[in-house]
């Protein structure tokens, strides 16, 4: 057993595939979840059969649905779970968070790691913790069943930032005991402003709707990302890089993102989404009641939106989406997602924002 | 023959169809269009072989590309044409119009008479000319080529307001002598916030934007206008009934309209939908550049919910779909659309906007 000790918060896709992985990496790992039973049926069966890019039967050191038994001893406590959790999640845990401990949002979506911090400090957590968050979650992976996970491909690259940024780089190296992928990045801002699943998601299942509530098979790339739809998340893409300019960040546009991550070289985004090999068989959703609106629009558009609105950047398309999305659902995504408030940023400027993401 | 005279400006599937049921109850129908290859076919086949509700050989009085002699001696001038040229052809008929004469936009959309007589008072059109609009084509009908119509259908009931409104009653006893079908409404607010294809036409149409362009055949409406989507219409149509009621004008609602129409009974609009058998084999568009995108929402949804912005009625959805739709298909059309300045009614209050609708 290594010396580092992980708490993985989270026991779905993504938690069972990163606690297996850690167990049989040689660390100890306390796996957390908030259903009872996904707590038990782990528990009765005693270990994870991890299959795919890494294999093997990991019997994780404890299952938990107890959050200060999960967070106890911990170094490290990644936070693997859909990221309109974050909120409730860190609620959970301020009261057991001890000083030192280094969480880590996996990923953090736009603005994980500002809500996860001022959630603490709102609930009265005075501990000296780092909160980090990642651009995007290591694994591609699936969980068919609890105590069954694969994973299908684990990514080459994976930014980080803490809040404060000045401990980015010791919470990637922190990481690099376990994961080599992971590496600092310049603050939150780039990582929340590299939400690409807010760019391939909300738009294209939207106007994918009508298909896909008749229940009509499609493959959501090849032919949910028609050029049309294509061009209109460009558009989508161009209001992101906006907001990141007008805060002094530099990201990647969709296109240089593609190029980086699937080898691609299209003109087009369209161009560029035909050419990942790795999309083939992705089928769309079958219900609207899925994460590409009821996840992507509270923890992308609407922060990036809101944030554009700070800084007098307009972003008719992503507002668009959002209110057609929540109409569509019978919500209030811009009520219920990150605004401004939720992320600390309340009334602030460029500036103060800037500062704020650094501090 | 009988002893009115009507000009038919539009020789497409509506106006094809008009000139061609006008001649063969008796009347003297001249017929215009801008296209001069389907002038020429028209000419050159000398008639139109009319079938459906309406059978017969019509031998239409005159066909022309000349819009001075189309209107040459009409004592009534129908428009039947797609509503997005109601400007540019008001342009054209300006020069040529003679006091008395009866302009009747088939259909008007929302503010077709409101957009001619601008245009006719900007173009120095000094002759006392009547606009008029009705609020939905009188036929259901096709044209598979020029010289062949077919009328599937023939609508139990048209409004036709008049401007000034005091004037409806009279065109519509004109109409009347060929088509007992027409009603004097109260003014061109009521038909022009009656655009039920402003509703139901664009936002199904881009929330089936992939399948549309990835050509994935479906029934518009048993499978297009799912129960979500039907309920994002609902919420459109409560917008445009709130801007109604702003002006102080009675519309019927979707529910109430279908109704009405169809002998539909459903509680939500979905239900009302799935009961109209008429609707059973009409295919969604296979394009996106649809009239149900490119006409519906310049003339209809733009000019609703610019009424709404001077009357301080919040219209997002209908917003959000016009903003997707102009990214979309790459084109901006809340500027090329009916604004308020184009309608004549710029910085506007209610009071306004209503003796506007009935001077």
């Amino acid at each position: 057993m290594r010396s580092s000790h992980f708490a993985v918060i989270g026991a779905g896709n993504g938690g069972q595939s990163m606690a297996a992985h850690l167990t049989l990496l040689g660390f100890s790992v306390r796996l957390w979840d908030i259903e009872p039973e996904r707590v038990r049926a782990l528990r009765q069966r005693g270990s994870i059969a991890l299959s795919g890019a890494v294999e093997g039967e990991a019997a994780v050191s404890l299952v938990t649905g107890d959050m200060a038994e999960a967070l106890e001893g911990a170094a490290v406590v990644m936070v693997v779970l859909p990221t309109v959790y974050h909120g409730s999640v860190a609620k959970s845990m301020a009261p057991h968070l001890r000083s030192g401990q280094v969480v880590v949002l996996n990923p953090g979506a736009t603005g994980g790691a500002l809500e996860v911090r001022t959630v603490l400090q709102e609930e009265g957590c005075r501990v000296r913790v780092t909160v980090a968050e990642t651009d995007t979650l290591l694994y591609a992976c699936r969980s068919p069943r609890p105590g069954e996970a694969i994973i299908h491909g684990i990514k080459g690259h994976v930014d980080v930032a803490a809040l404060p940024a000045g401990e980015s780089r010791g919470v990637a190296a922190t990481l690099n005991t376990a994961f080599p992928q992971f590496a600092p990045a310049s603050s939150v801002l780039q990582t929340s402003l590299t939400n690409m699943n807010a760019m391939m998601h909300p738009a294209p299942t939207l106007l994918n709707a009508g298909r896909i509530e008749s229940r009509a098979a499609f493959e959501y790339y090849a032919e949910g990302v028609t050029p049309s739809i294509a061009r209109l998340v460009e558009s989508i893409d161009g209001e992101r890089m906006a907001v990141a300019a007008a805060l002094g960040v530099r990201v990647p546009s969709l296109l240089e993102w593609y190029a980086a991550s699937y080898g691609t070289h299209g003109h087009t985004l369209y161009e560029s989404v035909q050419q990942v090999r790795g999309y083939d068989g992705i089928k769309g959703p079958t219900t609207l009641q899925t994460r590409y609106l009821f996840e992507d629009i509270p923890t992308g558009l609407v922060p990036l939106s809101a944030l554009g609105e700070a800084l007098g950047v307009p972003t008719p398309v992503m507002r668009a989406v959002v209110d057609l999305g929540s109409t569509l659902l019978g919500r209030d995504f811009r009520r219920e997602g990150r605004s401004l408030a939720k992320l600390g940023l309340a009334g602030m400027g460029p500036e103060e924002i800037r500062r704020m993401a650094l501090e």
